[in-house]
């Protein structure tokens, strides 16, 4: 296959899968043919590279560092090799960049320019949820990390629920692993008892992948004790007055 | 691999491409495992799986049809064999099973009697045209499509934009292809110049995949003809008041 000169949206994997079950064979080869990648942290960029090419001469890489550490300014020149005619990467040290992730910003820059972007097809924990869950996909919204502090979480869990029941709509939100607990408990003392909730942890893991919903009031029933370990949030609320549009899409295409 | 006891949810390619620049290989190891398949439409499902699979043997693999003419009460049936042990599989035309399309209510109900869900990587055009945007992929939503009507389809927009700038959000929609010009048009009308807005045409189309992100401004002064292919529009309109949270996820940890 011929690279593109453009910079190429490279996915990486979210668990302990093996790239068989998460990657296309081609993003390798692009993979192997890229010499200057934009990553979120060098270091777990180059073994994830060796990883899936053991072949690879990592000394024969420039990489430059994209994170929120990293200068406004100084993003703009990390393009220059795509600007002078070489190909280029973009990596997150796990999914797909730009989604919930630093990358979005040089991506932009490029765009810009009219530099040509390139997206590929990886393991994204929000779609893969989404469409276990079961919920609505017809609308849905993903709201990135809900506040810390109590009282204002559970503020914006009653908005969010509302919104649901108001536009048909699938909640969406991630929260880090060690604050897992206190958000399932947040989340079964804030919804109605017949909103649908969804719990997806470790997703795409061989292992550990639970993907689960059900109504509030059954998960206060179950006793369900939630694993320190990367979840996505999804509830949806129907409007019982009103007939939900789940699953009747309008002439639907290619999506 | 050894295939789970469960509803494998399994994305289809969304263009022309050849299967490994959009699909895990080990998807096409699951595909031969299966029996039983849900699909939206038998035929193109027969034709998908012959193509990825040429020695399948189509006759012995019994198809569901689950679209928007299918009756609630028969969708619940179709996963008998799946309560009687045999692993089952979903597959719409067109990209992922329950995202914009019809596959949701049978995971909803399968979700509902505990039995496993597993969803597969593969294409979605909504998720890759907002990673190749390089708008605000910490907060974004999906809203399916827009009224038909010009009126009531401006509102619409005006309506999605004073969000996009109050919540910090990309706001994501489709359209029916031969109605893309018509969208194109309100958006330029509608939207304000300093909104970036991103055209997503045929995406992974090795051939004639656009994706473009520019001001409404700009696009303004570009004269430019949208295709009548598969388009995903993509918005974001930054507050000027507040720093954006673009590309600043609090520890993030997987996504």
């Amino acid at each position: 296959m011929n690279l593109q000169m453009a910079l190429y949206l490279i996915p990486v994997d979210i668990s302990g899968a093996s790239w068989r079950s998460v990657m296309p064979p081609e993003n390798l080869e692009i993979i192997k043919g890229i010499r200057y990648f934009i990553v979120e942290n060098i270091r777990t960029a180059r073994r994830t590279i060796k990883r899936l090419d053991p072949s690879a001469d990592i000394s024969a890489i420039t990489f430059y560092e994209l994170n929120r550490h990293t200068d406004d300014k100084e993003i703009s020149t990390f393009l220059q090799p795509l600007r002078e005619g070489n190909v280029m990467g973009v990596m997150s040290e796990a999914g797909c960049p730009g989604v919930a992730d630093p990358g979005a910003s040089v991506v932009r820059i490029a765009q810009s320019e009219g530099l040509r972007v390139i997206p590929l097809v990886g393991p994204s924990s929000i779609l893969l949820s989404l469409m276990g869950s079961g919920l609505n996909g017809q609308n849905f919204s993903f709201n990135g990390y809900l506040p810390v502090e109590n009282t204002d979480r559970e503020r914006k869990i009653r908005e969010l629920e509302a919104l649901s029941v108001k536009n048909d709509v699938t909640q969406i939100f991630i929260e880090t692993p060690y604050r897992n607990e206190k958000m399932f408990e947040s989340l079964l003392k804030t919804l109605r008892n017949e909103t649908l909730m969804c719990v997806a942890s470790s997703v795409t893991d061989p292992e550990k992948e639970m993907i689960q919903t059900r109504s509030v009031g059954e998960w206060k029933k179950l006793n369900f004790k939630i694993a320190k370990e990367p979840t996505v949030f999804l509830f949806y609320s129907p409007n019982q007055n009103k007939r939900s549009n789940q699953s009747y899409g309008k002439k639907k295409n290619f999506i």
